[in-house]
């Protein structure tokens, strides 16, 4: 068996399969992606086949899920890009075949087992269909499917489905959040402009009471937003401590993005695949400022804007930055603020004076934080920079960031400072989509939400319940019983289409067995049926038919049409959600999406399951 | 800066740092393990502090968590291994420095402290003490202190809390489902031997009713087992394919077997940790055969044991089994089981025939699986193999469970076969602790439970909150207030201490402000008060007092006392949950570990408090 010829990019052609370019497939992007990170029971089941001479038999197998997680109606499929690095570069080495050999559970199987079948073995005889990376997906629709000899084809399983799980499930994760934070409906554009907030120009609504004009103006009703401004809060993914180890912390951040999260505060992250990371400071960094003694040498340089474009002035002289913030103390009538803090704000303030967002939840939000971040940017302002803003991390987030963003408002007119209408309003502290959507309710001021925890382990629901299962071999359909009906497989190779209605959104997809003539067509009516259920069935007339797999992975050719980028996963990711029924993006009980089989799949899925079926006798 | 000479195992010694041995520390077990694994904020925090000049003042910080996870009264402390891996390998690489340059956030910082700080810098000033690997720990006391220059502190704070967050969660999690598989206590000792079951000579109870008398057997009561049978169900962890990742499974194999688990499907962790490893076959292994044919040809050599040992006779002829299965078949009026199936379970028989164990849900428990493994099991035994079990995937496990061991029971006496006394039997299938705790109560017949989803994924809470806290600079303590009573730290370095009562078990946690002279003494008393609630005191007198944190790795001399090793702290959990009050292993509303401060540290403490927090006007 000759090694696969394809560890390389192939280049891009209508027709799938063509000769590779010069570009390798990288290895996966975790050393500890190799063929041994698998269940033992693929390698006792691979040995059981090929002692039995049958792990050359032809076999076909899909991947994919029986249950939409966080109670939704829909799942996007992540993970594909790892999958192929990981199809492309399998070979046991031969320090894995000596573990292997000495593992108690095989130490008493034949040499030739080890010699001549594992120590040869590759991918290059498995070829893989999938949904494009990024694909809404639903369940008992194939993620995957895997054409192979049955040793190979079920020695990759274990793996298959650790690439594809949490990327898919953190990718829909992340999606929900997006979507949530947004209020009902997401419209980015690629490019991702600033959130649109009110202008300078126009002054922000007052009443008699402090704070109800703000609160009215982000309230939101059963329809949607009546904001008079249009706030579109970006989330940001700060979970790598809480992750599941290293690894999971870089996959949280990979896949976040490519659900529609903005950046990540993972620097690694960042590096490894190119995408946007943030960060500021910790309460830490607060805390080690002791007194304002350490920063009164502090200084900076003015900073101008000329012909449109900032550049610094270089010859203007460094300028210390406390006593300006100590005249606006004193000028406030804020003597009280916790000096650490101060000084804290102010060595932030000269090292990043460009981008100064300060963390004000260290000794007291409202009588501290916000006053200190207040004088330090009034201050910074002086000089010419222009400040973001704060970050919230404890406490009522609605009353705090409407209360913060009230003072900002009466400062930008007490003062004449433009800035404080356009500050961000960053919280953090255990938001989750439920969170989201109860500060909706409550309204807010917040312009980005920091998340943690909940995003990367997917607190609702910490894993999705991908399988891998064979349904074929030798060209004969297999089926999988169970004493749960949920398991029960639909048996036999399956083509998948989503037939999409008059309004340009998909309507239902449908599985028909690979051997049926009759295929779904755009403008012929096609009857639809539930897989289990005899009495639900629906006629469609699709106005448009996509078939939902493409050859992403052929043995002797390598890999495909190269990697996705997550770039472009992105944003097709983002045109599903905005040509997405809304009910079906609905937090609560969503609507559901019709997965179908044809009449024929119907029947003869029904049949099968009848002859498999021991009769069960009572007495 | 020169670079920490002790990357390097430390010879033990009593007194702690000693001279370095040869043995190199290895690298952190996952690549991406490496100063750029973490959050933008620690870097932007780094380059405020060095440009402030604050970045070489002394710190320390405290790594601990607020709350046990699960609802639970302790915490397993797990990670350090990995931590001083990572803290001796620390060092930006040339291409890391690169990339931070090139960050829009750090563009604009000086060359200097990427030239002259980041480049030269490791963890040579760093001092980290720690508590053993393993130790069942408390909310608010430290698992880790480390003890250096803000700067480098701080850069190291995201990492650290990755690498003990999910190991430390895991191996708590599996903790807790081995006490609950185990029944109410765990009382396991080295070396693991199998299960106690009846034996072959006993004969099992009968009664009227098919099932009443095993059922009975093993019921539950308030008090714990009335079993006559001492029946301590084995855990298995087989979780990598819903893991967060590679690397998430890879630290739920190894953190789960810390915890108490026997084994892992994960074949990776098995040769990179030198732990056991298990599996047999899956469902797609029954589907594949299609018919009896295909295993016409299956041969076995008989087994003969030999003066007591185990070895095949070398001369005998290979036996076809198939026809020996058949006519059990036959002879027990089965024919109605399924034929792939059948074929399946002798394509196994002969390539595993010592560990022959069968998963029998593939298409109907009861009316095929089972009579299948039995037929299998006939034939191999006649051969003088000695079947292992059976496996249970879906279904009722209660009631599976034990009519498979009714069965056996009487297929042992119908046929004279002891080994049916001793056969394994499996159960998988999203099997958590509120299930394991539910088998108990209705009675169940597993001897081994195999559980990946909600042990990996930590379902019931998937994160820990470890926090990484700066507690004293330049000498003095610093406090974080927040508006929740829940965050507010304790500051100062602090000394922590476990009291143990005269029964042999901990009474409490002490911490103690290190300046503090009076320390407890075994056989003094010593007032204990809780931190924040004045009228919460207790006077304890303890019989022992054990410190409990040590050196673990000094910047200079680099790692002291070399790693742990994942045996020896799996056993030290161990013999800490069989010296616990049974009341902290309750699965509901377990008692309370108290965390106590010394008298001194409770005023100091609420003095601090005061004078850091700002009096707020109400008007």
């Amino acid at each position: 068996m000759s090694g696969p010829s394809g560890l390389t990019f192939a280049m891009e052609d209508a027709a799938g399969i063509t000769a590779s370019a010069a570009k390798p497939v990288p290895t996966p992007s975790n050393n500890l992606v190799t063929p041994l990170l698998t269940d033992l029971y693929q390698i006792t089941m691979a040995y059981a086949y090929w002692k039995t001479n049958q792990h050359l038999r032809p076999a076909h197998f899909e991947l994919f899920f029986r249950k939409n997680p966080f109670g939704g109606s829909y799942t996007l499929f992540a993970g594909l890009d790892e999958v192929l690095k990981f199809l492309a570069h399998f070979r046991f080495s031969e320090d894995d075949i000596r573990f292997l050999r000495n593992t108690p559970q095989l130490s008493h199987c034949e040499p030739a087992f080890f010699d001549d079948y594992l120590s040869n073995l590759d991918c290059s005889d498995v070829v893989v269909h999938a949904m494009r990376e990024g694909s809404m997906a639903f369940p008992r629709v194939p993620l995957i499917t895997v054409t192979a000899p049955l040793g190979i084809g079920n020695l990759i399983e274990t793996t298959l489905l650790t690439l594809v799980n949490y990327p898919s499930l953190v990718a829909t994760n992340a999606c929900r959040m997006v979507v949530a934070a947004r209020g009902q409906f997401w419209e980015e554009t690629a490019g991702s402009s600033p959130p649109l907030r009110t202008s300078k120009s126009s002054s922000p609504p007052r009443s008699s009471h402090p704070h109800s004009g703000f609160r009215k103006s982000i309230q939101m009703t059963e329809g949607g937003m009546t904001d008079i401004r249009l706030r579109k809060p970006k989330c940001v993914e700060f979970g790598l401590r809480r992750a599941q180890g290293p690894d999971g912390g870089f996959s949280a951040s990979k896949y976040s993005y490519l659900g529609g999260f903005h950046a990540t505060s993972n620097v690694l992250a960042g590096k490894m695949l190119d995408m946007p990371i943030a960060g500021t400071h910790a309460h830490s960094f607060v805390q080690s400022y002791t007194s304002l003694e350490l920063v009164e040498g502090a200084k900076l340089k003015p900073f101008r804007p000329a012909a449109g474009i900032g550049v610094e002035t270089k010859d203007e002289e460094m300028v210390l930055l406390l006593p300006i913030v100590l005249k606006y103390r004193h000028d406030l009538g804020w003597e009280e603020t916790n000096d650490g803090e101060l000084a804290a704000f102010v060595g932030y303030a000269v090292s990043f004076p460009n981008s100064f967002l300060c963390l004000i939840d260290t000794y007291d939000t409202l009588q501290s934080g916000l006053r200190n971040f207040i004088l330090v940017s009034l201050a910074l302002n002086d000089l010419g920079y222009t400040p973001r803003g704060i970050r919230l991390d404890s406490g009522d987030l609605s009353y705090l960031s409407l209360e913060c963003e009230y003072v900002f408002h009466e400062m930008a007119e007490r003062c004449q400072r433009g800035f404080f209408y356009d500050l961000d309003i960053v919280a953090s502290n255990d938001i989750n989509e439920s969170v989201l959507n109860s500060l909706n309710k409550q309204g807010h001021a917040i312009t980005m939400f920091g998340i943690g925890t909940n995003l990367v382990t997917c607190q609702a629901q910490p894993a999705l319940g991908c399988v891998y299962k064979l349904v074929e071999v030798d060209e004969q359909p297999r089926i999988k019983l169970s004493n749960d009906l949920e398991k029960v497989l639909i048996p036999g190779r399956k083509v998948a289409y989503r037939l999409f209605g008059e309004a340009g959104w998909p309507l239902l997809d449908l599985l028909v067995c690979r051997n049926e003539t009759n295929r779904p067509t755009a403008g012929e009516r096609v009857l639809c049926r539930h897989p289990f259920i005899e009495q639900k069935r629906v006629a469609v007339v699709p106005s448009r038919v996509v078939q939902l797999h493409s050859l992403v992975f052929d043995g002797k050719n390598g890999v495909v049409s190269g990697l996705p980028s997550v770039e472009e996963t992105r944003q097709f990711v983002n045109d599903q959600i905005n040509h997405t029924r809304a009910d079906l993006l609905r937090y609560m009980n969503p609507g559901e999406y019709k997965v179908s089989v044809s009449e024929n799949t119907f029947h003869f899925l029904h049949q099968l399951w009848q002859n498999e079926t021991p009769v069960r006798e009572l007495r």
